[in-house]
């Protein structure tokens, strides 16, 4: 096998842990010398390598890669970009082949959900499709836990362990205020079109909180939510609602909408919160409190599952072990074995069979009723926030590593996207 | 000294730490058993006083009474309800006294901030006017840090410590995100007059972030502060704003009010975040997320500050010490020695000096242009969330301790709040 450069690159939007698996893409990279030569990181993802602004990772040192094994969002830059496809947009993809053949790159890593596995795939057909030589590997990435075949994705664990916790602190604080305050508390959540994240939240009812769940799975039912807080409230003096950002009426409406769309056309939401809280008050006259994660919870490495940083770093270490073995075109996986106690190995997916593919809670994980999460899916979920892997401290912030980022020198000229 | 028992309550918005403050009472209590009798919490804050709803703790274990420590939320229930004056309701002090001498207690206890030093004051008053023996000492406890004499309130380091953190990490993400999508970060916090909070936030300009505060001190300017927002994106990439809720126009309105007011006649706030947000999209076309933190940044036990919960503990003790002495009418407070290292001793102060005056964050702690703080204050500010204190944790989320909350028998008729 010639000697050949890797290309990594972060995709879409980032986790608490996503730099772990750039951590174990790196390290393991760095362990293969005799067969990979540098590893060069795109600045902000996939537009890094069409504009070829790399940035040589060997410049950074073995500590500063440790680093980033606890060090949350994306370390060299991320974006929000999508290839259309090699007929729609045959430039874009003679301009990578370009750069890879300048900068003899012969290893694709990219790190991201489905639409990053979208462009994967697509980088994984220029072998055939344009006879340039390239093996393209996705490491899977998504707070949203919405990849098939994988049982779950790095950056999920963590952001479902931040949801859980502060869900059980929040309950905790409500329930003290009840009594002449606060009786309802709104937590809103990430989550798109899957629920994932929202069913986090539903972890506390064992913790004795009583708490709704509004999935995107589940058409949203003003009348019957309604009735299900009241009756909380009457029975336990108080009531926890997590909405996910996804939450809409049957006719498709979000139940908050700001009107924006991202890159992909996707509508930017936020704002379920005040609106499930305020139809609250008008309803039954319960004082409320509402918060918004938001970016909180995709980047609370302070708090991230033990499990997740594990797998992050092994799925980023597996994909160059893929890579090494002459494979193109695939994801490596977590495929869960048990339960409890807890066990799994490190599978391999086609790209094919990822790419585009959204992953929603299956029906057997969300209550008849539709407002909770069932026991078959804490089964799922509770290995998954296991174990805590705090970051280091330092006058009482933690320590995350910024790299030096060091680019490497152009060898060509410029190039508009 | 004859043999009294305690009433203890917990007052106000609850925080990550005052059962550490209950936790520090009720120990020092039972290793002074020849001299205290019982402790007896209030349920629901002076309501459980009021409408004798008393619990035994001496019910509670040794182990459970320990872990309060690491539990947020208030264990034994708050309450907001203020006591009007003497004169003005003579009746609900009659009843406390009622309720005092019907369970022989002697020690009254109150966990809270600024309106329940007033409260505690008023009840320390009753020895002299109403002729009834009672000790009356204040625990401090606000995230708001807005008690004068002490140096800071327990409750405010862990909630420095979280949106310090949380700030730091939702800017690492949004620097991730800039080149292509997200370049503001909008976080929205909790402080209605000051700005001890928020200030928080501007600790991580010291990490290489753009960070903008809105203070409540500081009357809203908004062409200055789109200004500010926008030489920082064109400067870095990107700008974080951290916003407290108490922000307001020249003309006192603040920047989101939602029209509710709470019993003590508080505006109910929540929402700047957004409205921050499209201020800077309607002006400067920059993309955004924002979160509103609300409950989870008072809650946050899982990042609670080492020395928060230390001092939480420490001035519950000196509470106990100070009834012990013979003491009345005062609160112990934190007096700070020196900040580099980090020295502290229990005070005390006279609660006729606390009640009714807020502590609004110095001119010298926010720099000229309103939008960040000074050297000065990050000296005030860093030994305060220093250190980590984490809670144990059982299938990936924290233990925390719900007590049995048995109540004493009632000895009185009914009384109607």
């Amino acid at each position: 096998m010639a000697k050949k450069n890797a290309f990594y690159a972060q995709s879409g939007g980032v986790t608490a842990v996503i730099n772990a698996s750039a951590c174990g893409v790196i390290e393991t990279a760095r362990l293969h010398k005799d067969k990979i030569g540098k590893v060069y990181a795109g600045r902000n993802g996939i537009i890094g390598a069409l504009t070829e602004d790399l940035i040589d990772t060997s410049k950074e040192s073995d500590a500063a890669i440790a680093a980033l094994r606890s060090t949350p969002s994306g370390a060299f830059g991320s974006c929000r970009f999508k290839l259309k496809s090699l007929e729609a947009n045959k430039r874009e993809y003679a301009r990578l082949i370009e750069v890879f053949k300048a900068h003899n790159i012969g290893y694709f890593f990219y790190n991201g959900g489905g639409d990053s596995a979208d462009t994967c795939f697509k980088v994984s057909q220029l072998s055939e499709a344009m006879g340039y030589p390239i093996q393209a590997i996705h490491v899977p990435k998504t707070v949203d836990n919405d990849l098939p075949i994988t049982d779950c994705c790095p950056g999920f664990g963590s952001v479902a362990k931040y949801i859980a916790v502060s869900t059980l602190e929040a309950s905790f604080d409500v329930k003290s205020m009840a009594k002449t305050s606060t009786k309802i508390f709104v937590l809103e959540v990430m989550g798109r079109h899957a629920g994932w994240i929202a069913a986090a939240g539903g972890l506390v009812e064992d913790h004795g909180i009583p708490v709704v769940v509004l999935f995107p799975e589940v058409e949203f039912d003003q009348k019957k939510f309604l009735a299900k807080v009241d009756k909380n409230v009457k029975e336990h003096g108080f009531c926890t609602i997590v909405v996910s950002e996804g939450c809409h009426y049957p006719d498709g409406r979000f139940l908050a909408e700001q009107g924006t769309r991202d890159a992909f056309g996707h509508a930017q939401l936020g704002g379920a919160a005040p609106v499930v809280a305020n139809m609250i008050k008008d309803a039954l006259g319960y004082k409320f409190h509402w918060a918004v994660a938001d970016y909180l919870q995709r980047a609370a490495r302070h708090v991230a599952s033990k499990t997740d940083v594990k797998q992050a770093y092994q799925l980023g270490k597996a994909a160059v072990d893929l890579a090494l073995k002459g494979r193109n075109s695939v994801m490596p996986t977590v495929d869960r074995i048990s339960d409890e106690p807890y066990k799994y190995k490190i599978g391999v997916a086609d790209l094919k069979d990822v790419a585009n593919v959204e992953k929603m809670m299956p029906k057997s994980f969300i209550t008849k009723d539709g407002f909770g999460i069932t026991e078959k899916c804490k089964r799922y979920l509770v290995p998954l926030i296991q174990g805590e892997d705090y970051p280091k401290y330092k006058d009482g912030l933690p320590v995350y590593v910024t790299l030096k980022n060091v680019a490497v020198p152009k060898k060509l000229g410029d190039f508009k996207i």
